[in-house]
């Protein structure tokens, strides 16, 4: 008998599936073959082919958001971690962007398909810088102000270096100077 | 014996045409059909199919930029004409966004085909933005700064707002709270 199929193994060959076939033609039947099980018992794991889809959307979401998560909970100034934290999500997003284009678009069409799935990603984006931020207002090193608000700005401020839709923009040889334009200016609600 | 062709009777004859055919089908005898012309009549105009395509494009650009130039001329605190710009930059661009999303992406994508004409159109929106702050500056309503890397930093930290790349977000119910968070930031860098 074989061993039971693990999430993790079947979200991987999904990728690989998606990758090799595109979005549009890779099917359920397509990933069940690469894996050697049957239709039925992929279906046991995923009862759609959106359900599967979906997963390997999510999948791509966690990849950016678990190493953010790790920055949350060092030591050390919360000014450095807030840095640290969007040179971290710029770069993943930035350096997956430019190795492999097709595949990050891919990942994005994927993740877009739920709503629902974006909306709790940006939320726990939020969420996390609140936590930096309200951890800087604690140690004073931030001015006063309502930590989630100020989350909410610098993640909405900063877009045009993150979001997936203007990535083609990021290859210009002038971004990083944009940043620091806009992180400037961001900066200076939150510094004494 | 005809009337002599003007250049804004071809544009708005393209336009409309684009708009009928759509982007990829439109051609330059389809034009000239329209206007009632020749080919060759319409060629001394425009030399290449591309040429006419940019000219609608740059007119497009021009739509948006102009009005804006007037708000820059405009007497009155500095702090009311940089917010009056920006409303009237995400005004202009939501609401042709929204009214008539195929023609605001097919004005978008011939925008596009002109590298040059975005970055001189950018170019011309950051130097109106940088004498609205540089006037600031003089009457003592905003803080001494680099108002060209301000004006910069401004337009980059709102593009979320106005980046056609993102239109599609423009209609959340959240927009215009997101909108106040990065702008109340972006402020504070100006601002005594």
């Amino acid at each position: 008998m074989a061993a039971p199929l693990a999430k993790e193994q079947i979200l991987d060959t999904a990728e690989e599936v998606l990758r090799r076939f595109g979005l549009e033609k890779a099917s359920v039947v397509d990933v069940a073959r690469a894996l050697g099980v049957s239709h039925g018992t992929l279906y046991r794991h995923f009862p759609s082919k959106s359900a599967l889809r979906e997963a390997v959307g999510e999948r791509w979401l966690k990849r950016v958001s678990i190493p953010l998560a790790e920055i949350v909970k060092e030591s050390g100034s919360s000014m450095e971690k807030l840095q640290k934290w969007f040179q971290t999500l710029i770069h993943t997003k930035r350096s997956k962007a430019i190795e492999d284009p097709e595949l990050f678009s891919m990942y994005n069409a994927l993740a877009e398909e739920s709503v629902e799935g974006i909306t709790a990603h940006i939320n726990e984006l939020i969420q996390q810088l609140t936590e930096i931020i309200e951890e800087g207002i604690r140690k004073n090193e931030f001015k006063r102000s309502d930590a989630g608000q100020v989350a909410a700005g610098i993640f909405y401020g900063t877009a045009r270096f993150h979001h997936p839709a203007l990535a083609k923009e990021w290859t210009s040889p002038n971004i990083d100077e944009e940043f620091r334009l806009v992180w400037n200016l961001l900066l200076s609600g939150l510094k004494f």
